[in-house]
């Protein structure tokens, strides 16, 4: 069914789960694990597709929601599709529209999946309604209804162009009880199935597609969940839905829903991107993983460090005073182009002066950064370290 | 006096006063007529250091004003100079800060240059006094008061470290009768001594100075005011102040100034960026000219193109719903990342979603397109076409 893709799993660690593989699209193949940078509306925002890829990121995501609001699927067709509209000649995936949805109808996606806000209070924002049928909401643009169903979102994924697409599901959320979990997934299964029905029906093998494990914290639900993928003929799987208010809580669902999953299938991690989380997936056995988190705390002042050289923090925050006259790199032992060229001073005057500048050469170390740090992980799988 | 600088005009026109040079700095040689990128605060804002080498500019401006109240020139110095701490390793130029001070004080600087806003209304907003000392003013950053005089002004440009800098002047403004212009002017030429002095002063060969015209739109002033910087040891000369509120105007106190310079030094036209106004500058003998036009209007949506393939207009507003779906590039002749690889389409739906990459791209474009305009320049006065 996806003669254009494959997964080789190159490597297992003696130690853990972890695992090395090649991802091969019609693309060109990456390197797992590995790290999804998010491009949202088509543009990483503050970088280039060719910055993008001088940092070595092998591969990118955008977001079918917001993609569908604004340019609409038609015009990125028009434009041959999402890898020629936004210069980026090389993997791509796209989520299936039903995570923003729903995250949007309560907070934010991260609030969200790492249980940071309270589910009952504040959902309904935009969205209106869930049927059988798909989820009906409000455009966060022009206020205008739609409904997103499976054969809808597989559509418009059809139409951008991804090599790798998503099943549409509902993103679980994390101050629920079971029962609703359980309804929820049990729906996000039937939701999928129509997914990888509208998929077959259209398929013309330029394109694969993940199912998405639900469950919420709910180990059993997990399982079920990672069963019903496996059993189905997606090429690949990822783990959706809240994973849990703290860290053990996540590392334990991700743990118990991994045990469960098909093992020779890549599977991906949503929505995490902290160092510490994504080596505990990878030796879970995750494969690539994706998050706002690098790019957007980029935009923001914050440079991703050696947790080793910085008291076990990842990031330092160039909008401090204390870098003024701090004429070092933000790494020295970085090679991107911010770190070969621009000081710590030059940076947070940037910032200071409210330079966009500032935004985007802290992107490109951080792109950068998070490529090093991924290879590094292959490194270490390799050698059975971890 | 410059043992590290050279200029020397390869052709002259049969046609006009235009004329081809090369204009050499300690950090390599400019060819003229040339146009000189607007990096105010030390950032071409949208694009990298490495982005505006890639269109092939060859020359970039940052301004005293700016750079002086944030991050201070000290910092700059302990970044090792302008130069190391931007990235750029190409001939650089600043502003001696005197132009801000009094636009900022009554408006903005192109408004104030083109006449286009009344000078007595608005005038004392950040500028508090004008002694023979120097300009006192309040910083808008946080208030403080501050006093830029010639000296300061020379000191701050070494700090910083561009190739070529300027004298301390006042910039006379469009709204005020020829007795104040002539004593605004016998004052900048106080300061311009005073400016040379501490120059010379402090000379270690590796920056030119330029002197300033004055004289508003009284062409016995410029007259005036060319010969006293001819007479006197600068490198080269700006001309600058008020140029009237009509084109006509502006073109006829360009030549009437131009008439009186020391014609074998290079001549640079403050604050002028439009082709047309460009064109005329050229034939009237100006080497260089610099503007923030092209790279703003960038970053609001406007992507120059040839005025004769767009009904006499020098861009187009690519934030207009006309764009939606035409799928082409913002020029078919250009060949700038820009044009190579994105469709308006894909522009417009980056404006229209409110990413920065809309503005990085039409920037990249911009510039690309001014170095291009420059070239023709260059080849049609080679060709004694203008």
């Amino acid at each position: 069914m996806y003669p254009q893709f494959s997964f080789e799993i190159t490597h297992r660690s003696s130690k853990s789960k972890a695992r090395c593989g090649k991802l091969v699209t019609p693309h060109g193949a990456i390197s797992t694990p590995n790290f999804v940078f998010c491009g949202t509306k088509g543009a990483m925002k503050a970088i280039t597709a060719e910055q993008l890829e001088a940092t070595g990121a092998e591969i990118m995501l955008a977001n079918t929601y917001h993609l569908y609001l604004q340019p609409g699927p038609n015009v990125v067709a028009e434009n041959g599709g999402l890898h020629k509209m936004v210069g980026w000649n090389k993997p791509m995936l796209t989520d299936s529209g039903g995570f923003q949805i729903f995250s949007l109808g309560h907070g934010c996606v991260a609030d969200e999946i790492k249980g940071r806000r309270n589910f009952m209070g504040t959902r309904g924002k935009t969205l209106l309604k869930i049927s059988e049928e798909g989820a009906h909401f409000r455009s966060y643009i022009d206020g205008r209804t739609h409904c997103l169903s499976p054969e809808i979102s597989i559509q418009a994924q059809r139409k951008i162009g991804a090599d790798i697409i998503l099943a549409f599901d509902e993103c679980t959320p994390f101050h629920v009880d079971p029962t609703y979990t359980a309804r929820s997934m049990d729906r996000s299964h039937r939701w999928e199935m129509r997914s990888l029905r509208e998929f077959k029906r259209s398929n013309d093998n330029t394109q694969a597609i993940y199912g998405i494990i639900q469950g919420g914290i709910y180990g059993d639900l997990r399982r079920e969940s990672a069963e019903f993928v496996s059993t189905n003929e997606f090429f690949g799987q990822a783990i959706g839905g809240s994973l849990g208010g703290t860290k053990e809580q996540m590392n334990h669902v991700v743990a118990c829903t991994c045990e469960h999953i098909e093992n020779n299938r890549p599977t991906h991690l949503l929505g995490i991107g902290h160092m510490g989380d994504i080596l505990n997936g990878v030796k879970n056995g995750i494969d690539t993983f994706d998050c706002v988190h690098p790019t957007r705390l980029a935009r923001h002042g914050g440079a991703l460090v050696d947790p080793s050289t910085n008291d076990g923090h990842e990031s330092i925050n160039i909008n401090n005073a204390r870098f003024i006259h701090d004429t070092g790199p933000i790494s020295h032992t970085c090679t991107c182009y911010c770190c070969r060229k621009f000081s710590r001073s030059y940076i947070h005057h940037l910032f200071k002066a409210r330079e966009n500048l500032g935004g985007q050469l802290l992107t490109i170390h951080n792109v950068h950064f998070m490529e090093d740090f991924m290879k590094h992980i292959r490194e270490l799988i390799s050698a059975s370290k971890i």
